[in-house]
């Protein structure tokens, strides 16, 4: 059988069900939602099979990918996501099958994240397109802009993985056995830091952050250019492993931690008096948080410096189109 | 010059310019909206040039009707939007007057239809993707359930121009002259009638209604269903001119009123009682409201009747991927 529209809708329905709340109608022309504390927070990512889906990521896992780059947004600025909306574009080729699959990973992100499903589109074009539209309240947000000179910068996690886990998939890059499915997972299963966004914005920790899903260069440049500041890097946020690894394996190692992209992890600024709470609320969640540089005054300027090196991080990063 | 990414996000700030609203951060990873009175209410519709746009649609009219989907929806809802989020896909090869001209259509629309631009997201895929996410808030809205037995059936245009606009277009089929430009810029220049919508709301004047873009068969269809109705249609909402040249021109005029879609009007049930405020209310705006039959406990039922011929009318329309 081959699926048309209302099947789309109808199975995508029957597998993430209704949504929790009586105030959706689902099934008329537009979703309904109630009016939550706070304002509106709302943020649109849309997935392009063709440029966004790796080689080896199933139907299910590009679904909850689709979702999860705006979850990493909603991470980054400490917001609880309240409703997606989803607008579909299928080819006219696509099967039962994938429907279901795709249906089930939207249903993995909901359950992972906490929001319901209220509306969406479906279409046909060449290419599997997914455009999700997040929402939410919040009373308060952690903004881009905030960052003062002697703040400390820090991210959520490692970088690299994912340069190394797309060099796997797309390329067959071969890779110690143990870095392999850190590095495959970092890209087939993404999982923004939901929960402690929500906490360290929750607790007034942050003075700035940005989501770092166009790589890590690029998101320092948008955060101090926002604040007007610099930061000066003394550290990047590598595991030991992959470090270890990385010449072994010919692996630019600079490159795949500062330019690679998709980690959607937090970066974040801290006023050094709040380092410690902003660690200890990582901890209790079984997170943490990775100290890599401070603010400086000298706008704009991103550098790294440590004992033995020193170098400009240029902006460049993950640009569609570019 | 060809446009990045971030050339896309700054033609298209330059061309709408920054929201009205303090509140909404553009620039930051979401946008914020200060909460209105009344509930949430969001739609996102998506159009793929391949499917959704014709021949002869010029770049600033595709990227209005990517809006006006959405507007439609809002209108028969009796909403007034506040917010609009976009997200493009673009082909790698487009021109930086492409991106002008699409961000030209957004400001259109935005004139037109009076919301704020708050957010987007910018991609790379062979063929133009544009999803529109529209949001307001409304302490009601006419849902497409609530018509009873009795109430009259109205429609707020005409149908029928839009199929022919499209044969004109894409078939170069041959009409006469006052026709074409009718049928033409129904096509080009699709208009809900926003306004309209959002005053019958606020008078409370609808018992229910529907959007109907996806052909007028299928809209009265599933807002029959919605209420658990029937509907005996008595009167096709055609204007004299084109019920005239249909023969003329080799139209079969039911299939183009009923089945063509695209009309972007409000399909809608009135008590009986409120018939004559509704309709002046239309007139006061320069609109109208044509009556084209009454509601029936025939649940499920809907079928044409008039003087001279009695017909079931179909559950079609366009379904995309059948």
């Amino acid at each position: 059988m081959k699926p048309d529209e209302y099947d789309v809708i109808r199975i995508i329905l029957e597998t993430v069900g209704q949504p929790a709340s009586p105030y959706s109608k689902i099934g008329d022309d537009v979703a309904v939602l109630p009016r939550g504390e706070g304002d509106l927070v709302a943020k649109t990512d849309m997935l392009v099979r063709k440029t966004d889906v790796p080689k080896g990521m199933e139907t299910w896992q590009m679904a909850r990918k689709s979702i999860v780059a705006c979850v990493s947004d909603f991470a980054a600025k400490g917001v609880q996501p309240q409703a997606v909306l989803l607008s579909l574009a299928l080819p006219s080729t696509i099967t039962l099958k994938e429907v279901k699959e795709m249906a089930r990973g939207f249903k993995e992100a909901r359950d992972e994240f906490g929001f319901n499903i209220v509306g969406g589109d479906t279409n046909e074009a060449d290419d599997v397109v997914i455009d999700c539209c997040m929402l939410g309240f919040a009373k308060r947000i952690t903004e881009r802009r905030g960052a003062a000179p002697g703040d400390r910068v820090v991210v959520t996690g490692p970088f690299g993985y994912q340069s190394v886990g797309l060099k796997v998939l797309q390329e067959g890059f071969k890779v110690p056995e143990e870095l392999w499915s850190l590095a495959v997972s970092s890209v087939l299963l993404p999982t923004p830091r939901l929960q402690l966004g929500i906490e360290l914005t929750a607790e007034e920790l942050l003075s700035s952050s940005i989501d770092s899903s166009d790589g890590l260069a690029l998101s320092l440049h948008q955060l101090a250019d926002a604040s007007e500041v610099g930061f000066e890097i003394s550290r990047l946020p590598v595991d030991q492993g992959l470090s270890d690894a990385a010449e072994k394996i010919g692996l630019d190692l600079d490159a795949a931690v500062l330019y690679g992209g998709e980690e959607y992890e937090i970066v974040a600024t801290i006023p050094e008096n709040k380092l410690r709470w902003a660690k200890q609320t990582a901890e209790k969640l079984g997170q943490r948080l990775i100290e890599i540089g401070k603010v400086t005054s000298e706008n704009g300027q991103v550098v790294f410096t440590d004992d033995s090196r020193s170098f400009e991080i240029e902006r460049k990063g993950w640009i569609h189109l570019s």
